[in-house]
């Protein structure tokens, strides 16, 4: 169920962000929206990285989501050589929480910037990517209201049964 | 010389921050985006940011800007009433240097993201928000490309005066 | 035993807070006052949280407590259609520590304030509800001395096999 | 115009504090509100701080509200020997922002809360007593009703001259 | 083996300090230093804190060692009422990794000073302690020489086995 | 006015941080305690710290304070030295609010205590030096005991001139 | 598989760092260059870091790697007597995650430089210490670009698989 | 009076580094290490970071400084794409200090290290370069225990002066 023309990367830097990025796979399946996940890192294949994202706008695809740890350079140096808009997510590692990754990717100069989400935001980085291709795909649009409609039901749903949810039933 | 049919919403919290978003305006006349200046306030009216969010789509927004400071809830409170995308300026304030901004800007719960650029990050946002529409329009696309060879032979001139520069010569 | 005549209503972002907040039903539930648990998203169910907070001097709540986490803006955005006095507890998640939670909470504009209580601090968000009760209500402060009293006894009762406590004996 | 039989103290740990709680006197002033003003440092006048919160309720306070920077444990030592609601504001300071001064006012232990405000957070400081005495005052309720309704027309009609305010027109 | 006439009073906040405390006994103990162990909260019972601190020097103490978690107002609380040395041990807690009370303790105001030791630091403020009533007692203080000596002893034995302890050998 | 035996040597780090550890000097002055200042350098004159360390206590020194910013060894270099109490003055520097010289010198391992006070605690410092030195010093202790007065009385007489001193007469 | 003529140190403030430095001790193995082991503590065995680094270069060590935690001031107690380059790692603890380690260990003093890596970065470490022993030593440069280029190869052949490795084919 | 037979190369991100950056060329004039200053930004001009740094060891460097702000990635970006030693420096900007700019500068991940200085550690840097290419230079290192020596006198010339320089004469 292909929804936009576009197809959407999402790029880790290492292997070892793959569990944590499922919820960013799962939702751009459930969108319909065609993508295709790679391992590259700034630092360890900086060649990749330039050739990807100096390619990325030919090769068809529309957003680029960029997800690295500490010192997280992936998602800048992927905005760097693309006018494709770039969502970065920091993700966190075992030492400062996250709160490094969330700086470098965050705090970036003027002239190159990086839509960034939360520390280990993986679905919001997909709902993000499917709200910028939905701004022209009515379709799209429609499907996120459509999910964002859903999402208020079951919070409701949810707030109707709190007294029982929080144990005082 | 309006480039894609989507106008740009820039709001802001307090009529104070308009100073510092100058450099966001500035670059969407550059690319002739057509954009609208808000005052709402998360806070103070939440009645209009609640009607102005809804609506956005239909009032012909193709992406909002939105920038406030301390405990900022504009871009979230906005994202949570519309599909768009909605892009978060974390404003410097005098007590924490935006770090308690950001922190309210990025950390955005799973469903409702908002794309976060660097605290007074004003031009990045505006220049994600021409990304986000160039998506879909080459023109607009090359016009991007174009200024990021500006700002690449800009920064190559310096750095043929480096030495210069530095004082050194 | 009802206390007062107001009802305080108990706000979550999220089902998943209801454990954290044990300690808040508990001591409202300890002081007789009368309370309603509610699961509502500033985020996720804007529109309740709007028609909730709208309404809620007039459904005879006396006092509000908010609990979220991350981008906390819940307490903000219930005490933005409101003058009743809105409880902010930030609630700890498994990224920074709570911080964001804070700052997000704490830091409010001026004009529009949230009442904070420590991270995860549900059974002080719950006491200050009730000392805001108990400002015109003197048989609840005589109940809030009360448990003062208590909690100096049992202290002074540790206090008293203090070196038995630290294995010292 | 005093509106409810209650009277404020505001209490500061320094006399250098008095410039920054001016919006909290004048707050008060405008709402009516009998204050006091006190100051008295839980560490240099630890038996005022005593004597003061002991007495607190019975000298015909309804809330207190105490501002302390730094190691700020004025708000807590008072919390400790009264009832009544205890709002705290956490000054800033030269050093460390202001974020001393929060922790340390805001991460009460369990049993004895301190309602927190921002970092120099005067006006809020009296909004939110105000809101408290307001609880079972009406015309007090309607006074706060009404204030927030002028602050929403204000904020309108800076949103109304916006693209002016931004220097766009 | 009484070294000093003084004795030094341990002070906790809660009883759930006591583990994490007795490197400080036992360092206590190891120096034959009468000491006190004390269960008193700067706001469950203010009043002991007022009382004990106040008495301190009377009742022969010479230091007096105070440790609390969170916004730790325990140690400051006490030197509020005593010209002896009041040493500050910072516990951490479950939310902020002790930083809350390592700031609450630390940044006294002028004229109230904390002898603060780190973030659990129980064994370096029972040292300390020593330190402090081996200025005017000559024999204690050639104990801390034999126990510095013996410490510098220990890590060159280790150094010496460096290689076999990095798993080298 | 010599009070005690012992003189107090104050160390800093760089000519610099003079002017900021004036209120130190002043103390010490108005305690008639004798002290000398020193500028040794943990990285510039590691062979002055170590050799004015190891020698302090037989130099007369009963506390030793030592002052330094950004990564500030001097305090822990000091200590490692010698068996005085060591009292450690983090500076403010123009970086991160002297945040790096309290981590750097409050958290020490165990075995080597540092008795730290607040950033740039200059008089702290000093009153906590006299505080050592009057454990088993009577009449410094009295002298202690009649500034503590002296200052509870400072600031009762701006207590009883609140309202005028906050601009309320 | 000796490379250059000099030696690197790995000196450890405790013995429990063992453990993490054993990436530090591979990759030195790796490339074949000769290392020592030591455990030296600034704090514990002061005299030893002063002897150890005052005679580094003439012992014919080329660079020094110094791993200590919480104030870390190993390395630059190090660097204080040796004009051999000086490789920092801040060791993680149970507190701060590192962050004191890491501001205790780079934010040194004009004039006296450590070259600090990640925290916990035990191989980074080692790497460096190659780097150095590599610029002018063109056998050791090419055995290093060789592990780049493997490293380069193996994200990339991750990279081939990534789809799969993400769980997605 | 060149020394070793390496250039340094300074790059920085952008021209308004120039001034922060004097110490850094004073010192390398000083010890006559010939160098070269860039301006090359990872973001603006990605290619020519690259280039540069691909071709950096054969265009005859020995060391390469790189000074950048906010989301520092410009040492990164080089360390990539050589085997030479690289020296980042943090550089310290209007928002945060600049702790984004050294978590993103040390944070870096395993297999590529930058060897990071304090933030604005301009003259640091330059020493540690001259320190690693004094690995292998004994006239160099003569030069550098020269200077230390004379860093050592004047520290000690200024102690001699304490009292006077600390206005106590």
């Amino acid at each position: 169920m292909e929804k936009s023309g576009f197809r959407v990367a999402v790029v880790m830097g290492s292997a070892s962000d793959a569990d944590a990025l499922k919820p960013c796979f799962k939702t751009l399946e459930e969108y319909g929206i065609p993508f295709d996940v790679r391992i590259i890192s700034a630092h360890r294949t900086p060649g990749a990285a330039f050739s990807f994202s100096s390619g990325a706008r030919d090769a068809g695809y529309g957003v680029i989501i960029a997800a690295a740890g500490k010192a997280a350079h992936l998602a800048g140096a992927i905005a760097a050589n693309t006018t494709l808009p770039v969502i970065g997510i920091p993700m966190k590692s075992s030492e400062l929480d996250g709160l490094d990754a969330l700086l470098s990717t965050v705090q970036m100069p003027s002239g190159v910037p990086v839509a960034t989400v939360a520390i280990n935001g993986a679905k919001n980085a997909a709902l993000l990517a499917v709200q910028i291709l939905a701004v022209s795909d009515g379709e799209l649009a429609a499907r996120l209201a459509g999910a964002k409609e859903e999402m208020r039901r079951e919070t409701e749903a949810k707030d109707a049964r709190a007294a029982e949810l929080a144990g005082l039933c």
